[in-house]
C-alpha cells in the first residue's frame, strides 16, 4: 500500500474504509433524500462540521459539488458589480477569474507565487463588495494568517469577506463573527475521496444574495436562497452526494474525537519536521521565504535536482508526494500535511528524502 | 437487506460492492486528477458509457455534480436570449425555472401530471432557441416516445434540442445525429450513490456557448468550452467525483456485456408485468391513460387506500416502493423499472402487493 502525501486528491483518512463499510451494510446509498433517515444524516455531518470548526448558528453549512462550485455561487450571491482578489498563485487567480466569466468587474491586488498578503498592506478598491482571501494557495504553499484575514474584515466591515480554506480546513482557526463565507472540499485535510464542496455562509450573504436577485440573476442551480431555504429542513434542492456527506460526517465525528485544538497542534508539529528537514538538507530549498507566510498544511520546496527524479525515488519506498504547481512542476514538491498522515509517516517521509 | 423499487435514489446495482472494493483496494481515491492513472479511468468509463448508448464522436461526454447542474449548464451554453420547454410534471417544469432565473426569456406548452407530449401537437415559438423535453418524466411516470423526440427535431432542424433522461437512461434509444445534448444521473438506473450528473452533448452547442460568450456570460464553474477542453484530454476543470465516475465505468462495462438491447427489452418486459398487475388488481389503477406515454422505467399508480399504508406494509416484507410526487404523495405509489432489480425481484413485489 501506498502513503500519499500529495495535496488533494490526498491520503484517505485512515477510518475511510470502516465508514464506506457501514455506508453499504446500511443501505444508506438508495436511501430517499427526502426521508427523515437522510434528514439525520444532514443534520449529523452538519452538526459535527459546526463542532469542528465552531461555527455559530449565524452561518449555514451546505453542500455542493465541488469547491470550485462554491466561487461560482459566492460571486452569484455576494457580488451584484464589483469583486475584490488576493491574487497570489493558481487558484486565488481562478477565483479572479470567475468573477470576470460572470461578467462582474473584478479587481486584484497580486503578488508572485510564493509570497502572500498581511492585512496593512491591502488596499481594497472602494466599490467592491466582496473581498477574496485564499488562506492557503495549494499551488505555492503560502498561508494568510487568520489574523491577518481577520484584520481585513475589521478594517473594511461595509465588504463582504470570503476565505478559500479548500487545503487547509480544519487547520485555520477562523472567527466567524469576522467571516461570512468560507468554503473547503472533502479530498483534501478530510481524506476523502473527491465530489463534495462545503459552504459556510451567513445571513447577510443570504439577504444580499435576495437583493441582488431583484435585478441580475443569481444563478439558477443551487441558488443560495434555495440551498439555504433547503438547508432549514436538513435537504438539499437536488440530489446531493449522500455517501460524500455521510463520510464527511463521520470523519468529523472521528477528528472531533481527537479535538481540534490538538489536530491543530500535531500539524503544526509536523510542518514545522518537514520545514526543519527542507531548510537543512542539501539539495532543497524553502520556496516560502517568510515565515510566518508558509502554510502549515502544504509544505513546498525547491529542489536542485529535477523534482520527477525525487518523487520516483520516493515512490519506490511507498510514498507518493506531489510534484510542484505549473510552471515549478519539475523543479518544487508539495507536500500534504493532513491528518490522515502521522506524526510518523511524516518521520518516515523525511528518513526517505534524507537516505537519498 | 432491503431491496428499492424506489426511482432514485434506488437499489445499487448488484456489482456496486464489488466496484467500491477494488476501489478502495487500488486506492483510487487518493490519485490525482492530473495523473496518467486518472486519465486512463475517466477514458475507461467514457468509452464504456459511449458504447452503451450508442453515442457518436460528434459528442463529448461530460461529467458534473449533478443532472440539475446539467440543465443550467446547457441553458448558459445553447440559449442566448429564449428557451422552449414541454412541462408535465415537476422536473420539466423545474427546468423552465431555470431558465428563468438566468433570466432568459422562457416559452412553455404545458400539460397536467400525467399526461404526454407527441411531435405534431408541439408549437415551437419562433425565435426559441433550444427545445427542452423530458423523455421520462420522474414524477409522473409519462413518457415522451423518442421517436416523437426524434420527429420534434426533425421539424424544427435549426432549433437545439436536450433531452432530459434522468430517470430512464439507458433506455432510451436515442439517435444523437437528431439530438444536440442529453443528460442524466447516475442514482437512478445505474444504480449508483447520487452525486454525478452525465451530460452528453455535441459540438453545435460549443459552437454556441462560444458565439453566446462574446456578449453574456455562460457561467464560471463547469462552463461548456473549459469541461470540452478538458474532456479531450480525459480532465475535468475541477477535482472530479473520481469515485462516481470509476463507478459508472464499472456498471457501464457490466451492463454492456449484458448488452444495451438485452436490457431494453427485459425493462419492457419488467414494466409490461407490473401494468398488467396495476390494470388488472382492486384497489388500484394507472395513472397514464395513454398507453404509449407510459414510462418503461417508473410506474405510477392511483391508490384506493393511502399509498402510505401500501408502502408501509410492503417494508414489512422488504421492499421499499417510492410515494407519489407532490400533490399525489399520499394517493400514488411509484414504483422504479431500472436493472438493479431482476425480473424475480419484480414478480416477488407484485405478489406481495397482490396479497395485501
Amino acid at each position: 500500500m501506498l502513503t500519499f502525501f500529495t495535496p488533494g486528491p490526498a491520503q484517505l483518512y485512515p477510518t475511510f474504509e470502516k465508514h464506506v463499510q457501514t455506508f453499504i451494510a446500511n443501505q444508506l446509498g438508495s436511501i430517499s433524500h427526502r426521508s427523515q433517515q437522510y434528514r439525520d444524516l444532514h443534520k449529523f455531518t452538519v452538526d459535527q462540521v459546526r463542532t469542528l470548526l465552531n461555527v455559530p448558528d449565524t452561518h449555514a453549512i451546505l453542500f455542493l459539488g465541488s469547491a470550485s462550485e462554491a466561487w461560482e455561487r459566492i460571486l452569484f450571491s455576494c457580488v451584484e458589480l464589483e469583486s475584490f482578489h488576493l491574487v497570489n498563485g493558481s487558484f486565488s487567480k481562478k477565483f479572479y477569474d470567475y468573477s470576470n466569466a460572470l461578467n462582474k468587474y473584478a479587481h486584484k491586488q497580486e503578488k508572485p507565487m510564493g509570497e502572500g498578503f498581511v492585512a496593512s498592506e491591502v488596499i481594497v478598491p472602494e466599490y467592491a463588495e466582496l473581498i477574496c482571501t485564499t488562506h492557503n494557495e495549494t499551488s505555492s504553499g503560502v498561508q494568510m494568517h487568520v489574523n491577518e484575514i481577520h484584520k481585513l474584515k475589521q478594517k473594511n466591515p461595509d465588504k463582504f469577506i470570503a476565505v478559500d480554506m479548500v487545503s487547509s480546513a480544519p487547520y485555520p482557526d477562523l472567527d466567524y463573527s469576522l467571516i461570512d463565507t468560507a468554503f473547503f472540499s472533502v479530498q483534501k485535510a478530510f481524506g476523502l475521496p473527491a465530489g463534495l464542496g462545503v459552504w459556510i455562509v451567513n445571513e447577510k450573504c443570504l439577504q444580499k444574495a435576495e437583493s441582488i436577485r431583484q435585478q441580475y440573476s443569481i444563478g439558477a442551480h443551487n441558488d443560495l436562497p434555495t440551498l439555504w431555504k433547503n438547508a432549514q429542513n436538513n435537504e438539499t434542492p437536488a440530489t446531493p452526494n449522500v455517501m460524500g456527506i455521510y463520510l464527511l460526517g463521520k470523519v468529523a465525528e472521528d477528528l472531533n474525537k481527537i479535538g481540534v485544538a490538538a489536530i491543530r497542534k500535531e500539524t503544526e508539529q509536523k510542518a514545522a519536521l518537514l520545514y526543519k528537514f527542507f531548510e537543512k538538507q542539501s539539495g532543497f530549498s524553502l520556496f516560502v521565504k517568510e515565515k510566518t507566510q508558509r502554510s502549515q498544511t502544504v509544505i513546498v520546496t525547491n529542489t536542485e535536482a529535477p523534482s520527477a527524479d525525487i518523487i520516483k525515488a520516493v515512490k519506490e519506498k511507498g510514498l507518493v508526494i506531489g510534484s510542484g504547481y505549473g510552471q515549478f512542476k519539475g523543479s518544487q514538491l508539495r507536500i500534504a500535511n493532513f491528518p490522515a498522515t502521522s506524526t510518523a509517516q511524516i518521520e518516515e517521509l523525511i528518513s526517505v528524502l534524507g537516505s537519498l
